[in-house]
């Protein structure tokens, strides 16, 4: 969980593209609609891309997965013509959650958490541009929690059909921030296991996974608080690009914001807990232990001492020669241990330790 | 305590309800009334609601509980037009409390704590869409504490009686909250018993009781602290459906929030002051239990070994053979034996550990 | 400490007092006075009140201690005209410290800190109105710290007898605040003994009388704060009751707020630390034990061994018959000895566990 | 370090000077300059400064040194016109710092924190009265860190003889402010010399010494709070008596006030890393000493059972008349003693302890 | 860590510098260029540099590295015409970051952390004065991160050539800033190495590694949050020095230093956990050893009293003569200490000290 940025060298002229090595080839996908038309299709070159602008009340979505090419960014860039500081923040990532009105466009930086096919939890940056007729989106990896956003742009007489492009970047930001859900309940249920595993018989692994799910925590917390900053300069701050029909939707998409940070913060409170449960469980154990071994130390050494004096090979003991003296020996042993049980028992020491207690708990 | 939220598939339409499993069938009750009369009718079908809308200067409350049935919310949502948004904060819950004007009308989400009739505690959203002339609240489980509410509603000559719509709404809103103080007393008496326990002789069993009473703080406080900013954005700002008049009532409801979780912040920080006790507690247990095993052992290891001297085969060990050896044996052991009881007295080891200590206790 | 209110049935009309049950019969005394006139009375009956109600230039104060028959406050309420709300307030006790302009009159809750003719720490809630030429004060026990307050009053020629009733109304509060100020002190008496006894030899019954502060201390600062804003808001935002050159006075009283707050924050963190040094203090202690444990374990163990090997009955031991034998034993037992202790001089072990450490202490 | 305010009788006239018992006899000390002229002169009398006071362009410094003498304030007063709540704060300290505005002067309270002759730390209340051309300051004990201001007002052609009283003031404040850098310098060198104990060899004066450098810091910090603030106030808001020329250098004062701040609350952090040093040596030795008893015990406790075993008297062990027995046990102890010892190497608890740890470290 | 400012003696005149002992000699490099023309020059005597000031639409950067020579600065100075108390500030370090508007310039206060060519981490203050056309930068040391800004002026068509001093001033701060994130990241790999190495075996210098991180992020973080507000201020309010052009890439740059920050809170909150971990640690370690400790306690020491038992030399042990009594006794032996290791398997003893717990960890 090492925080890595990728960015051009220091001091670099403001908009620089930091190299990406290794990357995913960019897919592109555009969607054009209006109430009446839609369009779908899927491009290897961005040229190409020049021959499906919008026109009229038509609106286009271009979908772009993978940034494993520069060049293809210049050139949407060439296409559609982004400030080269937004264009820098969609490459150089991570960049926090942020909404920025440039004269060209309004320009969204959002987050989605996902669990890809194979189950991996996904976390990553994904930038959106928004002009009058035109949406453009940009994340690294392949795949998204979108499939029902494009479902709505497929389907004729939708509110999203008869909608703005604003209602798009709204509607893309909404499923991303909804996709959250599903990923804290997830940790939800790991942090539920943890807890019955806590007061049952807590493991040294336990502790391991645990800090990893605190990491997670912190950095949903680095993404989520300045992403309710941004949704919430959205609702207030009025701009040209986000009609006001819209901003009403956006008030919905903060309260969710709201919320999932509200989760997220008592899901930290519950690992704070969860760690304190595991101390107190040391401790108590500690103490079980210990408790174990002055119960045995206490009766034991007294007693071997006795047993130590009898052993001795005096030529002189007048005791040793009486016929009584090892019976008598052997009451004076009873009698000390029951003693020490005794005051054991009057401590509480017998039976508190671990049995009883645990029987009377509810 | 793991957050599960009601909700739609992600990126559905805004406003798409959450499918309802297993939730109670509705009962609706409705009361029609204004200064000079009163009515009273539990409906089955949401059909025969057209005929008991409210003229004139009458009010009408529209009790909703339970929500396991998706067409009964779609009907009412017919008949009486809510805001897609609002009808589905009431369906996908939990939300927050929260207080939004709508062009239709006022909608506000707040909670209900209460011990139901088999005494278990049910912590539980309430939504509550105020008109003109119409109160609407929803719930999910039967029961509340707002008998009080219905029987001002009956008696001729109340203020609710003469009051608006918006009177109605505080009154529900307000026997909510007050809903809450039987609740944190409660509470607050499990806090006093596990108190006087962690004093005495704290269990493992007390542990477990404080982490759960720690979530339900942890809920109640998630919940308490938007209800405040609610209440006060209703206080504060004007809107057409609260007439000033009600506002001052508004303005003590306003305390109340504010006491409640000042008194749920205090209950937190006593919460911590257990658990240190506690811990406190079991430090001193294991130095209590360390003290008695070190006053044996340092008394009885070395005599051991004095014992084992003598009880050495050894054929020339001229101490052995003398008449006075063994006494004089004796005479050492119990010397040594004196000499470390001393040295305990005089560091304070003994009578420290525990009985003098809980005598001068206080 | 736990919390609990006084309060009527959930959903009652607001504005309802709550029954009391077992409080002191009212007391009621009245001043009148003005530049010229002085007078003043007790009354038993509130009917005779009316018959002393401020003329011209008069100013009324009536205290009445004791809210044990409900009937006296109606019957008060009939003369004065009282808000039902504000009312409520003075008997559903405890309310949080506020100040609240209405049409008829200002609402001051605050509370009273002192130590009564027993010595016993009182902490109660005192209630004023404040009209034009008009102050009434609620309390619920007898005595408070305000005779100096009342020598200004009879003493002719004070610029108490010169002022309004808003200037009786500050130096009531002011009078009450400060008496805040001996009851702090004395926890810190209190504080400063405790942390004599922490470094010294700590007790068990130290730690509960600590929570005991702690807890006064979470409950002052409940009230002090909510003081602070409500003495903040008479002094920032204008209103008829209370005049301009009183103002002055009043941010006189704003500082002693912050004082007092100011002081309770610093005993909150003294008890913090104190609590840190009883832990430490306890640690320190058990490792002073396990090393006397260590050391004496450590010595006579491995010597036992020794012993344990030449008390075997084997038959054929030569070294058993060898006539140095017995004195080699004792050579190498005390080797083996002088080694050990040597090793945990090294260590540090010896003397460094109590008393050298304390010689070196300043 | 527990707080101990000098007031007057609750509830006395607002104003009313608290008596002063024992405090050291008033040294007053005035300074009459203008960009021409300089007179310095010491009174006895205040009658006498009734003839040195300023004229045309002159400004005058009267420097009040110690507070014994009740009249000697009140003879002040009757020369320059103190407000009473004003001169209520001069004596009845420690007050809080801050700049109050009144109609007849501005009235400062900061706090000087030096080391006197004697090496002892002195941190005093200051009060300073500033009004046209004149400018007088209060404070309790002998000695303050401006030599340098009176220098600079003694030598002709400085900004300072040439600036108002407002410059003079502020130089005051300036100098008074700076006088706390010394004095955290030193506290930062005794917090050097704990960590460097801490690190080698704890001792339990060290806990003392650090509590009571926390509970500086705490006064400090409650002092240095405020300051900021007022000195904020004084840069922010406009009043007659300061010069838009002499708020450029309060703003450095600010700047200043802010750096204190910071450093302040940097050391209170390096004092709970430190106290946390401690406790992870405290805990590190605890394991070691456990570590130690745990190895001896574990090693000798089952040979001494063995040699048990061969003590013991029956009649009819084969084993004993053996003649290869007694080698052959020797063979089983060193085998056994061996085995202990590879197995606490390979679980690393030999050398881990204390040497090869501290050797391996950089 | 603990903290040293340089500065002038209490009480002097503002604006006075404080004397140096030990700087390094300063190098002065200037660069002068407009769109079409660039010169570079080092500077020996600042006399030289009259001859080099900027004419027409030129832009002068000039770079001093080293403030051993009080000289050079008073000198610089009356050539620039430096405000007293910003001049004050470049020689009185280290000072917070700030941004400040003078009558004459603006006057910037960064930091610059970088590592030096032998690897050392350098964290050093860079003041910038910002003038119409001239940019002074003033720093302690040689060397700095702003070659890729000095490449930027050299070549002919880059923006920096086409746009003002306040572009380079920016380009320059920008640089600094972005400066902090290799250092973050090397910290980052520091506390990865660090991580694993708590996890595996912990060891007592990694805490005091672990300190010195610490302390290096705690000056880090008194360095940026003021950066932030600086930015912010420039981002935020007009002053005459900085074009509306300019402010869009400030807006940039204030993003950076909220992501420096972010990264270093996470920073510290990992270095908490690590801390728990590192507890934790200590903790399981204690209870192993404390297990191990008691199983062969409790084996042993009540077998060796068997023993002892009948070791001892009664004249009259019935049981002795017994020819099966030596092996009937080790059936005793043998049952009781299997009945033990039955016990402790059943209370997980065996087995989850160590080894089956890491196995089954993931």
């Amino acid at each position: 969980m090492i925080y890595r940025k990728r960015r051009p060298p220091i001091g670099s002229v403001p908009g620089t593209l930091a190299k990406i090595e290794g990357g995913l080839a960019p897919r592109i996908r555009a969607f054009r609609y209006s109430a009446e038309s839609f369009e779908e299709k899927e491009f290897t070159k961005t040229e190409e891309l020049k021959g499906f602008l919008p026109e009229g009340k038509q609106i286009l979505w271009v979908d772009v997965q993978g940034l494993g090419d520069g060049r293809v960014l210049l050139e949407l860039d060439g296409i559609f013509g982004f400030h080269p500081l937004a264009l820098a923040d969609v490459v150089n990532i991570p960049q926090q959650p942020k909404a920025e009105v440039y004269d060209e466009h309004l320009f969204l930086i959002t987050r989605m958490a996902r669990f890809d096919e194979n189950d991996c939890y996904v976390n990553e940056q994904v930038s959106i541009f928004l002009k009058e007729n035109l949406v453009v989106t940009f994340q690294e990896t392949y795949g998204d929690p979108l499939d029902n956003v494009r479902a709505r742009i497929r389907t004729a007489g939708t509110p999203m059909r008869k909608s703005g492009a604003d209602f798009l970047a709204y509607a893309t930001l909404d499923a991303l921030l909804d996709g959250h859900y599903p990923v804290l309940e997830s940790f939800g249920e790991s942090l539920e296991d943890l807890e019955e595993r806590m007061i049952e018989r807590p493991r040294s692994s336990d502790i391991h996974e645990m800090h990893e799910i605190k990491r997670e925590f912190l950095w949903l917390r680095r993404n989520l608080w300045p992403q309710r900053e941004a949704v919430s300069s959205l609702v207030r701050d009025e701009n040209r690009f986000i009609k006001k029909a819209t901003r009403v939707y956006l008030r919905d998409c903060y309260d969710h914001c709201v919320q999932l940070i509200d989760i997220l913060e008592n899901y930290r409170e519950l690992t704070s807990d969860l760690m304190e449960l595991y101390h107190t469980s040391l401790s108590n154990r500690l103490n079980e232990v210990m408790k174990v071994l002055t119960i045995i130390s206490t009766i034991f050494i007294p007693l071997s001492f006795i047993t130590g004096i009898y052993g001795m090979n005096f030529k002189h003991m007048p005791e040793i020669e009486h016929p009584w003296a090892y019976p008598a020996i052997w009451g004076v042993i009873l009698t000390a241990a029951g003693g020490m049980l005794y005051y054991f028992r009057r401590k509480g020491w017998l039976g508190n330790g671990d049995k009883p207690d645990d029987d009377k708990a509810p």
